[in-house]
């Protein structure tokens, strides 16, 4: 058993040796990367991890796939929105809902996190799990991206597939940990990004048991919100895995606190920030953005030895299905 | 790769048929489970499971250790309480702090659950993520248990023990979905039943995020509440691993909504009742007990298709340490 686990191991590493990130152009964040896993997987390395604290986390939005010029899950609430209201007639002279339904997307957001967070309770709950996952999946599979025209989950980054693909293959275990809702990422995680339910970590609401019609079903509630963002995603992470990572991925200033706190344990550590500098590949955005903003990871991300990630000169590609 | 991979798991495969549960004698309880992992780990088989959810989750107190004569947790609860006594003056006169200073253990656990999670809160918050971890494995190396005198984690279920074994190598992916606390099963679970943190599903308190002299810590905290019991159990699978176990396993009926919850799913699916009827080699009690009451299950699980197993007769040997 040993010697068969010890040769797959060993031809996994081979394979990822051959070039593990292909779309990643040979500058110094690919060559920090393969360092950094290189020194903590080899035995016998003073920086070497043993394998069941290889715990890696990545930011979605903005890291793993497009957030561009709002939220994907934005898109999929105020899509909701227009289908529930019928149901309710109240929302007509309801702020944010009413601008929803004018069609007014300004409008809509214009009461920030708060008023996000208040669709997407009214839009999410009120659904069994089973449900939930089946209106997603419905929506996922016939929305288009108003610039792209691209499938949402279609929107992902190649790099970052191949980063996830080569640490998993070195070992790692891959969470995603982001302030996108839970139940909704884990709709599409598992095919899209090789990420199984159990390892996303997201922004949750309550949930409740009940027999309906006899069947046990967990219903979602409009309660107990948990918000698995800036400082929330330390928490995020104790509570939902319970080590810190050696390994964490992100994009915003919104991911500040989870490389912090992944930068400050003992031993090696890799902190990655995704700068979005490439305005014909994807889009050009920073400081000044009013989604995924990222001033402070760039102010102080390198002096904190943080790799911070040119979208425009480190990556070959964007999307799987770009030339 | 894909053939490597095949080989090591038909070498895993083979090893565990040559007996996957010797401590387990060759009853019905055995047969039924050697039975049913068969089936759904078998290629072509109508109810075949992919690895990806074969998920099986494990009550803690009384299903992987003993409970009695009450949760180990709050052997650890009153230890501390006394530990903590000369920095709390006002427990002399608070119950149920007085009585737990007085020795008085009946008077202690009289106000029931509730003013078990009292003295939880009081006793688990105010610490970091890893003081907590510490205090506890000091706490875990030392305690001796007052009936058998051995350690708290030594009197763990080697039949139990066995069962997790041989589901990991099955392809499942096991969890301790526990009315304890989820920090304090993360303390042991990893070295004790091979359950990584990131596994471990229970009660739980808040936590928050803080620097403490420039270093992130996380900070438990006395509120935010989540009783993984009961009811509690499928919300806490939903939140925490987000996909419906096809195997779970417990002893009282705290466990009956986990058992149904996973017993209504589709396709095949296997529930287990631990019944403690030894009181020679450990305890025996079920529908009077104030600990791990077992009533609703012994009368409606026979007939839901869950297996209830005997200690006395399903198993040769208790814990590891026995001959």
């Amino acid at each position: 058993m040993k010697t068969l686990a010890s040769l797959l191991l060993a031809a996994a590493a081979s394979i990822a040796q051959a070039d593990p990130l292909p779309s990643w152009k040979d500058t110094h964040s690919k060559k920090a990367i393969i360092a950094f896993v290189d020194k903590v997987t080899t035995p016998g390395s003073p920086d070497y991890v043993a394998p069941a604290e290889r715990i890696a986390t990545f930011d979605n939005d903005g890291c793993l796939w497009s957030e561009q010029p709002m939220y994907f899950q934005a898109f999929y609430i105020f899509d909701r929105i227009k289908a529930l209201a019928p149901d309710h007639p109240e929302w007509k002279e309801k702020e944010p809902f009413a601008s929803v339904l004018k069609g007014d997307v300004k409008g809509a957001l214009a009461g920030g996190e708060k008023a996000l967070l208040e669709m997407a309770m009214a839009t999410h709950a009120g659904l069994t799990g089973e449900e939930f996952d089946k209106v997603v999946g419905d929506w996922l599979a016939s929305a288009r991206h108003p610039k792209t025209g691209m499938a949402y989950d279609k929107m992902v980054f190649q790099p970052m597939l191949e980063l996830l693909a080569y640490l998993r293959a070195e070992g790692f275990k891959t969470f995603i940990v982001s302030g996108g809702g839970i139940d909704f990422l884990r709709v599409f995680a598992e095919e899209t990004y090789g990420i199984p339910p159990e390892q996303v970590v997201g922004t949750s609401i309550g949930a409740k048991y009940e027999l309906r019609d006899g069947k046990p079903v967990i219903l979602k509630t409009p309660d107990s919100l948990f918000v698995d963002d800036k400082a929330g995603k330390p928490v995020g992470i104790h509570q939902h895995i319970g080590r810190r990572p050696i390994f964490a991925a992100g994009n915003s200033d919104g991911d500040f606190q989870m490389l912090e706190y992944t930068m400050a344990g003992d031993g090696a550590r890799f902190g990655l920030i995704v700068h979005h500098d490439d305005a014909e590949r994807e889009f050009a955005y920073d400081r000044e953005s009013h989604v995924g903003k990222l001033a402070r990871g760039l102010d102080e991300g390198p002096d904190r030895g943080w790799t911070i990630v040119s979208m425009k000169d480190d990556w070959s590609r964007v999307y799987p299905s770009a030339p």
